[in-house]
């Protein structure tokens, strides 16, 4: 990249990995943001990510309809599609001839650090060949595990949906007592499974305890952390991360014996969810547990995986949301700004009242590296959240409905 | 009971069997129902069903200020707590006995087909003991199994929840290809499994599939199915209940050989949430048979389990939550009208507008009984829901957001 000002050519935009409730309002925001730009020749969509691209499978952006733009940014999941495709040699020579084929210069790629690395690895493939290409990462991830940014686009829509789903499984679990295990995704960052504390109204509400992929998981302190709990409340609600592993960072499915054939995608990642095994293992673990220990003849335990509706269930959150279109059109900003690339972040500028503000990262920053809850957000005891996190994750999920508890202190006096 | 006129006395609130996104509202419209009634000395809201009746573990619910009673009836699950007791002789006489004590002369009883046999009994015990009283139940499913009534409160808000959730994971479905498999709650009815249908914006959406508990679930031609619809699609998204079995009536968990130790609860119904097995199961034998017959080399599949997030989503459908509160309201009214008795249920006026209304009808015809899914809501092919069903729940789940699609007819020509 040898010139400094800004080049006249096409841009396409492709989503990768996971998607979320908020993946659209991304890429909607990059058009938006191109739309006006004399400089860009065409906008197009990559279907399927990358394979869109190699398969010369691209879709008019600019054409779609204003009111199709619009209600697309409402709508879950890429309407692009995805791809968990990893680029070899051959594919990112195959992306750099369509893109000169074409007079690509703009490459828009909103995902994961998957997608950072890959679009990383392209942007230095094009620097080998002296082909002028502005390469953007444009953060998305409801893992919410990238460097470089406060939280990620889709977090906060998928925080939100796991705070309110807890606040109604602790609501219905207080009817009948018992244990309640809910699954949630993440796989090495614990920020989803800590949404669950979000949507406490009261101490007492679960998730009572809170078990982070951070954390090294022990099954005998698990137990012993339910049975405390249930013996000061008569029901426990429980969060863990379908992430947890023991000190030897073997998976907590693989330690209780039930790893059944886990599958692993071509980043080498193993596929923890769309399978229940977890939340039914460790319901049977803390089920024997009180009952041989006779806390109670027969407990009520039930268990969850939440699953894929995490990601998709159709309620953004509204900050996630102007958020999402935000970081899209600021990365439309960038590539109109001159001779740079990077990965497009937000940064948190205040608390309260929440403010955030996006920047320009270089892409190995982001490429391939993992986030985790930092020390701060997680207590001393290794089964809950903090009040620190509380503070981070509540402006991110938006307001929920109130809670009505009735009045016990109206109890009738025989 | 001998006499035609109002009598003064107490009344007894509770809520029994699983909970849902609106069983406070109907309590809290029985409440208010009362509120202003001379002849209604007192009412009391029993904690845990009768449990809280024989212990005498009762809540003044008049004493609630409104803006507490206004935010519990937004508020999912039962703030008088549940059980799923079935009452023994003695029990029987242990609740007449504190009935007969307080002067208790109006007993509500919130809950599905079990709570309505409870209640029945205890009428034939206070007619046997001559005790003037006047027994309610009031509708309360999400199973939507009540004979006699159009729908059941609670029933629309689980509906809405199964739809939204299934229109998002057809969404994410579609980003990757593959099968997904949805499993929801309902034992014997399939009205619950078949709302997934209800939140399909395109005929090609998901699910494609969809199996009820009405119609034996043969394993040999749901794998047919999935290969049918995977051919034509690249992609399957299959609902499917619980409570399939085959023609044998046997579970379909136990068919596939994973029926693990199945809990009973006291009305002898097996446990069938709050485990991930059955998903998995027919993920895996829908897997294998597509990658053994060489339709698909490494088949995408997932399978979730709902679970207890269907009742108990904090997301309540406009028209359910209205007609909880409204048939809470009309059993208070019918309290005052006289000698009668009975279970409080709801018809249905019209479809285009939608209007229903609400009626008494005697506990015996709902006591114990369950309503299935009529012949005319299923698809012959005995995978599917019908348009009559359509045109039935639709009105019920209230508005869904719009969905925006992406215009493929825009794809770039080269």
């Amino acid at each position: 990249m040898s010139d400094s000002k800004v080049i006249g050519g096409k841009a396409v935009i492709f989503t990768q990995g996971g998607p979320t409730a908020v993946i659209n309002a991304s890429w909607v925001g990059v058009v938006q943001g191109l739309l006006m730009e004399k400089n860009i020749h065409e906008v197009w969509g990559a279907i399927n990510g990358i394979d869109g691209i190699m398969g010369e499978n691209l879709v008019d952006l600019r054409a779609q309809s204003e009111q199709t733009l619009r209600d697309i940014s409402f709508t879950p999941a890429s309407q692009l599609r995805s791809t968990r495709k990893k680029p070899t040699a051959a594919d990112n020579k195959r992306i750099l001839d369509v893109f000169q084929k074409h007079n690509v210069r703009y490459a828009f790629g909103i995902g994961g650090n998957d997608t950072s690395e890959s679009l990383d690895i392209i942007n230095d493939h094009a620097k080998s060949r002296e082909y002028e290409l502005r390469v953007f990462h444009v953060a998305k991830t409801i893992d919410n595990d990238l460097m470089e940014n406060d939280h990620t686009p889709g977090y906060g829509s998928a925080a939100r949906y796991v705070a309110s789903a807890f606040r109604g499984v602790s609501l219905d679990n207080q009817c009948f007592g018992g244990l309640y295990i809910g699954v949630c995704m993440g796989r090495h960052a614990g920020f989803l499974t800590a949404a669950a504390a979000l949507g406490k109204s009261e101490p007492s509400d679960g998730p009572h305890l809170v078990y982070l992929p951070e954390i090294p998981f022990s099954v005998e302190k698990f137990v012993q952390d339910v049975e405390a709990v249930y013996k000061k409340h008569g029901r426990c609600v429980v969060a863990v991360s379908e992430g947890i592993e023991d000190a030897n960072h073997t998976p907590i499915l693989q330690v209780l014996g039930s790893d059944g054939n886990l599958e692993r995608d071509s980043h080498g990642n193993v596929q923890l969810s769309g399978t229940g095994a977890l939340a039914d293992c460790l319901v049977n673990v803390a089920k024997k547990h009180l009952e041989e220990k006779g806390v109670v003849k027969k407990l009520r335990a039930r268990g969850d995986t939440f699953g894929y509706i995490q990601r998709s269930f159709p309620e953004q959150s509204p900050v996630d949301r102007e958020e999402a279109l935000g970081l899209g059109a600021f990365a439309a900003k960038c590539a109109m700004s001159g001779n740079i690339d990077g990965s497009c972040a937000i940064v948190r500028v205040s608390d309260e009242p929440y403010k955030s503000d996006f920047r320009l990262v270089p892409l190995k920053n982001v490429a391939g590296k993992t986030k985790r809850m930092p020390p701060e957000f997680i207590a001393p005891s290794g089964n809950n959240v903090t009040d620190a996190f509380m503070a981070y994750g509540k402006p991110l999920i938006g307001k929920l409905p109130p809670v009505g508890l009735l009045d016990f202190s109206k109890k009738v006096q025989f």
